[in-house]
């Protein structure tokens, strides 16, 4: 894992359908970010035809941020059809650690084996059963203190976790990487973490997970210090940021990015 | 059908109250562009409500993107009340390929006959019992290959028919028009054609419905192309857009639609 | 009350949880609102953890503008939690005008008594039970029409009121106080109003209610005065707003308040 230009590149010319079943915050933001990266986004959740809609899915997101029961039975029954599939699905824990209905949900989910879990310090330290200090659903813990609950999540599920933060966190378990990429404003508005489940969702269509993962990390951190130049506060960054992704080329990413694969 | 400005004096003048039942992708920004336009939109789905509130409404949209079988029947309840009320209505069969479930819907919604029917090129190969292409929500069929099903479907339900794509198509079954203006970015940013259903509602409040869609398809066009002037990409498309739509004049409007009546 | 910078000042010390249970059209914009002013946001509704995470919440914002049954339900459990535990929440009642329902749903939230009403003035009269003019989700009554209904709705729920428009009124029934700031861009845009509410809900915190909501809405009309200096129509005019909250500071929000006492 040495460039994730042809991560990019790849998306560009497959323009993957990337099923999402998301927080109703997130919904079109995150659509716009994954028709920036060329991808093709589909929100859909209703059970009369999650199932269905999945078998057509190239990859899926699934994202807890407002869910209740009935999204959360759709939600287990779109993964199934991707796991079975043997496609890509990645799982965002939004706020577990606050409701014991969040922590529920997360584990039916995880005994799915998401293909990537993807969260903040807060959130991987509740799912691997430590107890993070989040309140709400920002996150209260470091990237740092995280890592080893996240090495250990990943062997639970065989797949990746990664742990968004200042700077980013990748584990299979064995192997881990960290994406030194990204923009303080970032954290200052809604629905950055819940799109970049997408990103990656997209990246890792026909690709090997773990630097799939990595490059959707590195590619979503850049446009964020491009968009981060230009903008004078969070409503300018938006804008700034979908321009960022929809203009990135691959080769621009390979030189921005700072990925550092870690012992 | 010479000049679409009257028609959109007559929003300004009116300030329509638009009802729509839509996605959730959509809500926010069909808002704004009705908003933009002069007309006063309202979001309402609930079964214990839509059916009082639609009988307030001058004209209503039906968006099936993220439906499942509580919301169709509300669609359904609203739907009969604007066609009773004798007002016009517009259907937009989001991605109906994909599932069962969207085909079953929309089979009930064009039973209660919609003034306007809108969608790109594969939805409506596939509502009129054609196979089309379409993959996820995104078209995979020209507008032209989408003519004949267009007129077919029209003449069905008795409404008009509205193919979105790089030229739009207008049917009544007889007449038809096409609509030139418009911009590529609008297909990279989502619920652009979701927002586009407002706006055809808005123009056909109390106007004759196959002239105000072609009006109203041309004045979306239109601000588009001034949008597209300015944009550096998606992000900065979208407010562009907006301020586009919310400075428009009838004059201006007439000066750069360009529409051509078909034989 | 005479200087709302000290509010602005605690809600960035703080960076309180307001948990809102909101309409799906605000979701988003609400949740970038309540970040750029300083604030930690989490939009959570079901009913198998809304009480459990409104224990956690310092204070709550509950919108009826996309309610049904359910939701409704939900709005009570939470709003018991916060009265219960002595912390603020904010009730809007939009649309009440339009329907049954939601004047069935309403008068249950005023029983709870929220410790700030906000509406425009067709809903401030409505819940009065008084007869507003309104039309769907605007207003058609002028702020000065509804300053009785305001004191005495307030004098019934033992809280605050506030009435939004050009010009706005807030009164606890006995005490008032006008806030002369805001733009009239501010109207056509949609959910600015039930973005305010997160604002009022966060500046609440740990603060007398009276106070605090007028130097909410003083610190939200600078914002848009300061956006319409540079916007050239709603497009441009949302993301210069979110700037313009974002890099507010307590003493350029002393200098540009216009807050008047009412006799």
């Amino acid at each position: 894992m040495h460039t994730p230009g042809p991560f990019l590149q790849s998306v560009r010319e497959q323009g993957p359908l990337v099923h999402n079943i998301t927080n109703f915050v997130a919904m079109n933001v995150m659509a716009n970010v994954l028709l920036a990266v060329g991808a093709s986004p589909a929100m859909v959740h209703a059970r009369e035809e999650v199932a269905e809609f999945a078998g057509l899915a190239q990859a899926l997101t699934v994202n807890i941020g407002t869910a209740d029961a009935t999204w959360g039975a759709a939600m287990q029954d779109a993964a199934e059809v991707l796991s079975r599939n043997g496609r890509p699905w990645v799982f965002d824990p939004v706020g577990v650690a606050a409701t014991a209905f969040r922590q529920g949900l997360s584990a039916r989910l995880l005994d799915l084996r998401p293909s990537v879990v993807r969260g903040n310090a807060s959130e991987i330290l509740t799912l691997a059963g430590l107890r993070g200090s989040a309140r709400g659903v920002d996150a209260g813990d470091s990237v740092e203190a995280a890592q080893d609950a996240a090495r250990e999540l990943a062997a639970r599920t065989g797949g990746i976790v990664a742990v968004s933060g200042p700077s980013d966190f990748i584990t299979d378990g064995q192997r881990a990487a960290r994406v030194g990429n990204g923009h303080p404003m970032m954290s200052r508005i809604t629905v950055m973490g819940c799109s970049l489940n997408g990103v990656i969702a997209a990246f890792c269509v026909g690709q090997p997970v773990f630097d799939a993962t990595v490059a959707a990390l590195a590619a979503y951190g850049v446009a964020g210090e491009e968009a981060g130049r230009s903008a004078s506060g969070p409503g300018s960054f938006m804008p700034a940021f979908l321009d960022a992704l929809y203009t990135q080329t691959p080769a621009a990413l390979d030189t921005a990015a700072r990925i550092e694969v870690v012992a």
